[in-house]
């Protein structure tokens, strides 16, 4: 398959081109001001589709920010691969962390670095530039519908209501997704597990103005301290969530199982030495690749509350706030946690302050079989590229629109990530190894032959 | 005493436009872009002590904020009163809690709605007409010396140092303090203890930077949720500091004067009306008037980590910060528990997180003895204006620097305060009545009548 390198080799500058436009939309989701960019940006992805071949492709209206439709149906008798992926991107904060601009693209050190280098515009692009080099090279074995949405970073919260009303338009056979990551740069991986999320933001509310804390200070409660006893109460000392339920619905993974989990490779030292830390912190009687991969979680994103500014002032604030996430295992539905944590959150609330939870948002989690037949196309794609096997790996990360899909539309999912570890992504200074672009321009030609060839 | 209250009743309305040129001035102390209004404030300042009749004032360097200083000697054989207050005032976040802009004062409703309408540049001004109206009037007793600082609201950082260095220039018999409150608009009461303050900054770090909450959360240490339980465990369900030897040099009160103490008219009824709560929380087997009087308190005065804007960001944070506050009573050295707390809090840190402890500022406590003859002067002059004997109390607020006069100068203060619970000092909306300021310029002279005539 020789033709896909040489399109590569003579392409690629001008892939990277037009990778650096799409990067260079500033499309964060979950900020209001941004709106404009998300339909810059949706448009720009029609744009490519169009350019790279496509019958067709359209910016779709839905209750939030668009949806880019495209397809080239080159034989309704044949298969059809549905390629999702999502044009917006996390917001950059702390700006100050940066070592470039998150919005102005640049090559070093054999990386792209810009915020959406990776997740999703990077790998997302992949897919508009292979689908471009098999019409290009008259290799598209399959038809192919792009489905690239602009609120995955906000939770998908207009999505599963396009797809509901476009079933027609969606049908197909396998849903592609590039928005996951490899093991190690030289062990490609294919994401079998998802966890499922669910978000919340909590208001306690003390005093209705803030007060003095020298008057005051003593005789009232303040709501940042009763808010961290709330969220410390949350887990005891093994790391368990103390919330009654919440573990209910986590299936038990037998110990064959869990064995043949951990034989991932990972180091705990290597792993704390990339984060710089001494020590880990999780679930009692569970490894890393457990804690992350089949166990839930209770993290805070955000706190917020009282004074924050330079220097000292001396208050009793009135309020303060949290940003509370739970990551969820498959079976655990998002939904009960959701409505399970808002309503015992709120009763434990002492009489001395108000407490208000508001759910957020939340995804449920997902597991992929590897009998699958688009499974093992994937797999045979890494392995004429990398020349191994790729290893099934349960993700700790989630993306909830991917049950969704298989909800709504029937369609199951194969996550074929090129991303690394070291890209950090949703944190300053993303980063994309150019190398894992350009694989990924190589695999997913190969997937779509053996995909189409396995559908026969 | 009528010429008093003719004196003001012709005067007042060009006192209000003095106080509000005053106001205007946006001097916040604790954020650096203001230098500038510190100066202004400083030299407007001066005027006014000018224009009042002082034999000289000027406008005096220290490391920090510039002191005003002025003087009027009439007799060095007669006492010499020390009228201290401060043109500096507190930030005014949240800002959109005001009604009105906080450097734009308005009288409505009979109050002065602004930014240091009360503390202290409400109070601090009385001082100014009050010696001006003895001036004019040729009623002025004693020698005067005004001491005018710009950095109460962070701790007076620079003023123990020029008072070492001004010890000659500051030789007096009593330090006149207008900065605290009145029990209750009809009834007057004399501040006879303060609570010292220590005031830390502290920073959680966990891994070195953000990481996404899916890929890593429940395998790292999330530094908010650490935070949280760290400030959680430095109180006990009874409301007591569980950090060893806080409370070791705290005098235990006894039975009698905490009889007396409670005698102080309150209503824990009404007191939670007013902050609107539902229940108070303190330290078992205390009242609130002891809690916030003869009790030290633990508050956090803010909070801030991960993602704090708007929607749902999915992040495990590298730092956690918080601004944690004591207040301390009498006896309590601010200097050995601000060691001790960053000493504590640093060593229970768990090792999966590094902790940093800065202690930002602190003060000791004061008591003034109720036999003083500075003390009987006050209660005069209260008894003369309000027909009513003020009651002495022990107030939870701070000013650090009182004691340090002590120390220092070997002058104690006495605290005649004017202003109300109502007054939101250090919060939006803060305000000043116009009758407690009216009152303390009737007050005030009465004060130097029998303090020139108790100390013959």
């Amino acid at each position: 398959m020789d033709y896909i390198k040489t399109y590569i080799e003579q392409n690629k500058d001008r892939f990277f081109e037009e990778l650096f436009g799409l990067i260079r939309i500033p499309s964060i989701s979950s900020i209001k001001e941004h709106k404009p960019d998300m339909i810059k940006c949706a448009e720009y992805w029609r744009d490519m589709i169009l350019q790279a071949g496509a019958d067709k492709a359209e910016v779709m209206p839905t209750d939030g920010n668009p949806v880019v439709y495209g397809e080239k149906i080159i034989d309704p008798a044949l298969p059809t691969v549905i390629v999702y992926a999502h044009y917006d991107v996390m917001p950059v904060d702390p700006i100050e962390k940066w070592n470039t601009k998150p919005f102005e693209p640049v090559i070093k050190d054999g990386k792209i670095w810009a915020r959406g280098a990776d997740d999703d515009k990077g790998q997302g692009f992949m897919h508009a530039k292979a689908f471009e080099l098999m019409v290009k090279t008259g290799t598209l074995p399959c038809n192919v519908k792009f489905m690239i949405e602009g609120e995955e970073e906000i939770g998908s919260p207009s999505l599963s209501k396009w797809c509901s009303e476009h079933k027609e338009l969606l049908k197909g056979d396998i849903i592609l997704v590039s928005d996951t990551g490899m093991i190690a740069p030289e062990i490609p991986s294919i994401t079998t597990g998802l966890r499922g999320l669910s978000y919340w933001e909590v208001e306690v509310t003390g005093p209705d103005h803030d007060l003095h804390s020298g008057l005051f200070g003593g005789a009232v409660a303040n709501p940042v301290n009763v808010l961290c006893k709330m969220i410390a109460d949350m887990q005891d000392e093994n790391g368990k969530v103390t919330m009654p339920g919440f573990y209910d619905d986590v299936i038990e993974v037998s110990a064959e199982e869990r064995a043949m989990l951990n034989k991932k490779p990972h180091s705990d030292e290597e792993y704390m030495k990339a984060i710089d830390v001494k020590a880990l912190k999780g679930e009692a009687g569970f490894t890393t690749t457990e804690r992350t991969g089949i166990r839930p979680s209770f993290d805070i994103c955000g706190i917020w509350g009282g004074y924050t500014g330079e220097g000292a002032k001396t208050v009793l604030p009135s309020k303060a706030y949290a940003k509370v996430s739970a990551r969820l295992v498959p079976n655990q539905d998002n939904h009960k946690i959701s409505e399970m944590f808002k309503e015992y959150f709120e009763s434990i609330a002492p009489d001395y302050v108000k407490v208000k939870v508001t759910p957020l948002h939340g995804g449920q989690g997902y597991v992929c079989p590897i009998d699958l037949p688009a499974y093992k196309a994937a797999e045979k794609a890494y392995e004429h590229v990398y020349g191994k096997t790729p290893v099934p790996v349960r993700s700790g990360g989630s993306i909830p629109i991917i049950s969704a899909f298989e909800e709504i539309l029937g369609i199951k999912s194969v996550l074929m990530g090129f991303g690394l570890e070291s890209d950090a992504i949703h944190s300053p200074n993303e980063n994309y190894p150019v190398e894992n672009f350009l694989n990924g321009i190589k695999t997913i030609p190969v997937f779509y032959k053996y995909f189409a060839e396995m559908a026969k």
